[in-house]
């Protein structure tokens, strides 16, 4: 292992990041930092670049790692960032890792490979310790990104403990997306003490994750609602917490009764007075004008905005 | 569109040629280029390289364009491939596509992009038509690959009607391997009369295929029991087809009772006197020890052989 710093971890509400398209798909990098940039001013502890809500997957390494380095060239520091580096092929997760390690990323976060399914806890924790040994730099801080309902490849328990025991320090946490709070709550009992940070993967459970250990969440609405949700962060031992937890609450079960991805450009694409955001790559399809119009007719009924964003 | 004439279809049996890696896990073109020499001296018609048997998508694209590279070089004829050229990113896709047309394949194995579950048939729709347009070549042949065991995004009969429609000539027919024979059967009754060419996924359905007006069958046990295969596609007309198909089905039980895609590498490591096929990337491993004496054992007993592979 190369010897070096690591960043100081990040704890607190991180955004997803979505990703803004042109109109022939190509990944738009003028309007990535600006969003990021918005983001950060606006409440969010960093930025999980290349996440499931990013259309990560639907972009290469080559595409992605030009995006990052916009980002810091554009004043993003690297320090805020978890990039997404996991994908099915081995070699492009190390290539990304890499990247974002010699950056100064503060930490990645990584999918298992997730074409091959029903694959044995063996053949996942070959792949991560593989992508950890290749990149061999100690300031790489591994985040486990557990969402079966899109990777259909779960990250055990079992695989945890074993990087954990081999990899001490670089394994760094998880996101858990399963939508399971039992599973976030094993994860913290079994892993917290550890130093192992666990982030939830919606803010609908933001409250119960700090209470039990955790250091905050990941979550697609951090994407137009991170003022909000990082206030429930930040008095999650007050009195207030229930009733500003319910608060955000409201805003996510309207986002999330129409497809997320194209729910949260549309809503960037209205609040920022900017339509080309509404663009996404195939194979997601933007809202039908229907599902746009009950997205904002029932946001704005809500009181929502997005403070700041027009520009 | 470029103007370019087509190289002819292929029609038989393809094997989607397993990849060798050395022990650091890298790609191995010169195991390979001498397998895909050894599989079309042995009965097959084609080579379906970089499929799901393959591990094409623990591959990068860099990777597999030199494998495919290496594989013209040494003296595969470019008319006998059918790479897999599907990626869960957009622009891998595009650019691998491009790759297979330019060095002149016959054809490209597509699969649908995989990271996204439950996507509509609108978005895989422009995520195919988005790669036929920027390729832009007419010399390009795809055929639609259909695994929703594994890719768990299926291609529907609608999706092909739309696809066929629009790019006739270019949609040149599909793999399936739904494992699912009504579902190979209305693919055939829908469009084998357009010129779309069904390849059965598995030589289990491959009578039935022919029987139906399909082109073949794509078979993993094309990577070790071609010979016996190819022969039953070339007597599928006569009074012993059943007889042969049994013969061949004998073999398929035995192999597929292991998990496949090591169990084939440890046939040709056994057979072709050559350790180091056995390795597997991750999250793939090889088979126990006990796994593969049952496979041997087994194979043996069945008079199993797979003559000329041994150098």
């Amino acid at each position: 292992m190369k010897p070096g710093n690591k960043v100081k971890r990040i704890e607190g509400v991180l955004s997803p990041v979505i990703t803004p398209f042109r109109k022939d798909y190509a990944p738009d990098a003028g309007r990535f930092v600006r969003h990021c940039r918005w983001l950060l001013k606006s409440g969010c502890a960093g930025l999980a670049v290349f996440g499931t809500n990013s259309e990560a997957n639907s972009m290469s390494v080559a595409e992605k790692r030009a995006l990052l380095e916009a980002l810091v060239a554009g004043g993003v520091p690297a320090a805020s960032l978890m990039p997404g580096t996991g994908h099915s092929a081995l070699s492009d997760s190390i290539e990304m890792t890499r990247a974002a390690v010699e950056l100064g990323c503060a930490g990645v976060l990584m999918l298992p490979p997730f074409y091959y399914k029903g694959v044995s806890d063996e053949g996942l924790y070959r792949s991560f310790a593989e992508v950890i040994e290749r990149v061999g730099d100690e300031r790489l801080q591994l985040y486990l990104y557990h969402i079966p309902p899109v990777s259909q490849v779960p990250i055990t328990l079992g695989l945890i403990e074993k990087l954990l025991a081999k990899y001490p320090g670089i394994v760094a946490g998880a996101k858990d997306s399963s939508g399971d709070w039992s599973n976030t709550k094993a994860m913290l009992e079994a892993f917290a003490k550890d130093g192992f940070d666990v982030f939830a993967g919606s803010e609908a459970f933001l409250l119960d994750n700090m209470r039990h250990g955790g250091k905050g969440c990941i979550t697609a609405t951090g994407n137009i609602n991170p003022g909000p949700i990082a206030n429930v962060y930040r008095n999650w031992r007050s009195a207030e917490a229930d009733k500003l937890q319910a608060g955000i609450s409201t805003t996510r079960k309207i986002v999330q009764k129409q497809p997320m991805i194209p729910a949260l450009k549309a809503s960037v694409a209205h609040f920022g007075n900017d339509p080309q955001w509404r663009t996404c790559r195939p194979p997601l399809v933007e809202l039908s004008a229907a599902q746009e119009e009950t997205l904002l007719t029932e946001l704005k009924a809500a009181g929502f905005s997005m403070p700041g964003l027009a520009s």
